[in-house]
């Protein structure tokens, strides 16, 4: 079967049905086989199996590459599939472990990776039908380390055009599917949609996305995962499509703190980073800005989730970060700048009918800002960042809801006046962090409260202190309790 | 006597007569008692005698009040004279000298501070009559470094109008006259222009300039001074007027590059750099663009300077570095809008009639330039840093003319259009070192050719290879021998 597969998934160009194509009668019935997450348990439990000889790196491969095949076809999470690379590398590594060497905790975990990252031998569209691949370049210095750390990389997850959009939308090459409603397309949150959507249906170890105004944490929260947005600098984006070099950042999406940890610990050679005792911990609730326009499900959860951590033992600390609202004014500034820039005014213009119409709208004003306004702009996050600072001073971290939004069906936002309610409503809460340049988290939370649908719960934290973010995050995960993972019988 | 200058030069506002301004009879006779500069041998030299109690802070501190009040009416190098402050301060260093406490090599130096700088208890125009004191703000961290190493700040010279200019002409607050033509008042070189005036008339022990396009080397080179150019972030540019923040560099004018390590050491508390052996030197020599345009004694003194160093061991290399030329094209882009976006349009559009009408229209331009367009500027610049660093390899610096004009009469420039062509000429090799984000040097030649005339060699290093440039310059000022200094019977 992985033969057959092969023939119609690998390749450098899109090779999986469009979503929502019909299956064959094959595909029904391969998913009555349908084999479950070798993942699920998380990546420390994997890796624990895969030591003792339980289970190998191809076999994970080849129960994703099926479960891909099985599910993909209506979530319609991947780009594009690798799937002889992806065989041939976790073979490898089966056998480098075999032979005593060990690359760590990420050693022989499938990762899909958001289509803005060149990968050797696939084409990068970075979502777009123009060709951005000069932009792009080479494999770079991020997904060389995934390879280093031991990754099995299993493809190309879809994306919002050019990563310019949080709900997850996107014309050009398709708009994933919510795992967490199989009868109504929900919006999985963008621009990492197919990481998420990846992730979250199991259909990968964790993922790769890029975070520049929340597209990490975002579709983390919308779709029920764990999601580490860290500072600008910390990874190296060459090879990554770039939207923004001032905000873009790389970040994985992973089923829990848990995995993030040991994700964050196989990259860096740090080690794993532990829970931080709750007892003692200094959390600012900034009140105001991040507490706006919280849909009722939202703020029962994260209610919750603060009732407990003061349970535990936390300090909640009501602060006010008013400069959070600058947001939605340096934004729409900076990033159509910066992608006309990268674009070009000509690429740009030529290829405008081509682009998704909300992103080609949105990246039109960066044809007409002047330079003096661009400066006024990026000088401003100077300042921020240092105000900021101030305003975490003595305290571990801020708590805010990610989105104050729940994932709303995908056709609410044809109206064009709703679809940009909704992208300026579920960026509130993350464009600060970038703004602030922070690091941070969204923990789901939605279990808490009495919803169904995926609520997020964000950590923001000073530049450069994921760990400690991470430490804070793994003590609510413990806290809190795993969340359930969707039911994916409708998308079989 | 000091008491009479004071009443007429202290203060927070201009306070020495206008250039060219008549003298009194007081003064003509105060000119016969003219003392000599007591830095005239150095600033070892001079450390020497003041740890020996053969002078003190306080005596070199009056001899210079007294050059300043007999020279500098006509020469019009200082915006204003702290002679209370400097005195004072003076005093107060013999005092701390005397009760055992020693700040090294700096301690009772007499300087003089570009009028870019903010120092405590005086006004900083930045060559404007605008009001900009809100983008200078108060003393910085450099004039306070300046401080702490025991200097005596003697007074503010007279920079180009927001240090945008290199002929040193500026009709706001006034051109000072080139100390070494008393007949016909010639280019000081800028924007540097009053620092360079200042210690080239023996007005000062050394002075502090910026460079963001040539500032420092050109004014060093027009006046026969030693300039050092450092790399952008060495010295922080807080408490200085903001031209380019892209480029900004501040940077000593000395009379020699003894004095410039001096000047380095005392600065940054390491040890005084000394002259590194010339055999062996690999000296990059970038034909083409920095050997364009050169007045034949410039070509001439450079092609003994560097026949010079081959003889002493050096290899003269040639090299190409075409990419010098997009100076022209990215300067006129970075410079402007960011001048007018420190400034403000409105401020900009409001000052406009006020302004030095060659700086005016410079700087007019970045009123119109796209985000987009001043975006490719910047990030070329960063391409064409790791571009410079590769032709660099395998060398110990390049060597040019630092100016390929030698300072023409300031009424030759009159005429916008040879106005023009002299601006261009004067930055054409200073501006690559900015662009390329390296260290440099200019040292004096002019008395290796036969002209009359200052005549700079520019010495281009690596980014934050100061010392290398100086251990360099150091051995090269051995090998040229010392230039004579200026004659000043013209100006008294």
């Amino acid at each position: 079967m992985a033969h057959a597969v092969k023939a119609r998934q690998d390749g450098a160009t899109d090779s999986l049905p469009a979503p929502h194509s019909p299956l064959t009668n094959f595909e029904r019935h391969s998913m009555t086989a349908l084999p479950p997450d070798p993942l699920a348990s998380g990546i420390a439990a994997y890796g624990r199996d895969l030591r003792a000889g339980k289970t190998t790196a191809e076999a994970a491969t080849r129960a994703y590459l099926d479960r891909i095949k099985a599910l993909d076809p209506k979530l319609g999470a991947f780009q594009l599939v690798m799937v002889k690379q992806a065989l041939t590398a976790a073979k490898a590594i089966d056998r480098l472990l075999a032979a005593g060497t060990d690359l760590g905790p990420l050693m022989g975990v499938p990762v899909a990776v958001k289509d803005l990252f060149a990968i050797e031998g696939t084409k990068a569209f970075a979502g777009t039908k123009l060709d951005v691949a000069d932009l792009i370049g080479g494999e770079g210095s991020f997904v060389r380390m995934l390879r280093r750390a031991g990754c099995v990389i299993l493809g190309k997850t879809k994306t919002v055009e050019f990563a310019l959009g949080a709900t997850g939308i996107s014309k050009p090459r398709g708009t994933p599917w919510n795992p967490w409603d199989a009868k109504v397309a929900r919006l999985p949150g963008g621009s990492s949609s197919g990481s998420a959507v990846a992730t979250a249906a199991g259909l990968c170890g964790f993922a790769i996305g890029s975070d520049t105004g929340g597209s990490v944490r975002i579709p983390a929260a919308l779709c029920g995962l764990f999601g580490l947005k860290t500072t600008v600098g910390l990874w190296a984006t060459d090879g990554v499509f770039p939207l923004s070099p001032t905000f873009d950042t790389i970040g994985p999406l992973t089923k829990s703190a848990a995995d993030a940890a040991q994700v964050f610990a196989g990259l860096t050679g740090r080690p794993v980073v532990q829970a931080a005792p709750l007892d003692g911990l200094r959390l600012g609730r900034p009140v105001g800005y991040f507490f706006d326009n919280l849909e009722k499900p939202v703020a029962q959860a994260t209610k919750k989730a603060l009732e407990k951590l003061a349970k535990a033992g936390a300090s909640i600390v009501d602060i006010e970060v008013p400069e959070a609202a600058e947001r939605a004014k340096i934004f729409p500034v900076v990033l159509p700048v910066e992608l006309v820039a990268a674009l070009g005014r000509k690429r740009f213009k030529a290829g405008r009918r081509k682009m998704d119409p909300v992103v080609g709208s949105r990246a039109e004003s960066g044809l007409t800002v002047g330079a003096p306004e661009y400066l006024h702009a990026i000088w401003r996050t100077r300042d921020l960042e240092k105000i900021a600072e101030q305003r975490m001073a003595g305290l571990d971290g801020w708590i805010t809801p990610t989105s104050p939004i729940l994932p709303a069906p995908v056709a609410d936002l044809e109206d064009p006046e709703v679809g940009g309610k909704y992208a300026r409503l579920v960026t509130q809460n993350t464009q600060p962090g970038n703004l602030f340049r922070q690091s941070g988290t969204s923990t789901p939370i939605q279990h808490l409260g009495d919803g169904d649908l995926p609520i997020g719960l964000q950590l923001l934290c000073p530049g450069f202190a994921e760990e400690r973010a991470l430490s804070i995050a793994l003590a609510m995960e413990e806290l809190f309790g795993t969340p359930p993972a969707p039911n994916l019988k409708g998308f079989v």
